[in-house]
């Protein structure tokens, strides 16, 4: 990716009071929503310049390189920008879970029969 | 949506410091990804109550009863809470353009060409 088109994202993008942008990733074949993220200038320079997902932790107010400790990396196809500019689409390739539990997406809670239940599958 | 399971879906999200979670709305059954929005305690319960996309405007800080003046309403067809509480997934039909600029989706910029483009297409 070029270093003009990066800077021309990142100037377009509208970072909150800590620096971050949301980041949504979305499995680029299937579109399933995955999980959703934050990343800062420095990871979104970092995702376009490798093509490598890489997002902020708030937790642990660091890089976090999608999959250095998991495997389960995500390979970026392409990348959006919102309308007002403070949220990102990742459209990747997942490497395995996308999510922490082993499931496949981190949106696997919902309501069914009056409960909630897991409706996720595993990666 | 009976009221204990809302009550259920509200206990499990975390709410941020503003009591908010992020919230994704994704069209059913294309699974595009619409746009980002946020949703404080009495938007969820609203959309889980009335079936319609209710979120909470930052800006207005207020309720959004996303339609009310575009047309442009969301049916929710489920709704999604991710591992870690602060983040759901709407999927739902949305009437005409989910972006104000008239854009089906929000998320239409893009880089292409060394430049950023725009890839979306009108609702």
């Amino acid at each position: 990716m070029s270093t003009d088109a990066t800077d021309a994202l990142i100037a377009a993008a509208k970072f909150d009071a800590n620096g971050l942008v949301a980041a949504i990733a979305q499995q680029h074949d299937t579109k399933e929503v995955l999980m959703l993220a934050w990343m800062n200038r420095e990871s979104l320079r970092e995702t376009l310049a490798t093509g490598r997902a890489v997002y902020y932790s708030r937790s642990r107010q660091e890089l976090w390189r999608k999959g250095d400790t998991s495997g389960h990396t995500q390979r970026v196809i392409d990348l959006r920008l919102d309308c007002d500019g403070d949220a990102v689409l990742l459209l990747v390739d997942q490497a395995g879970a996308a999510c922490h539990t082993g499931q496949r997406s981190c949106f696997f809670t919902a309501i069914r029969d009056g409960a909630l239940a897991s409706v996720g599958l595993p990666a």
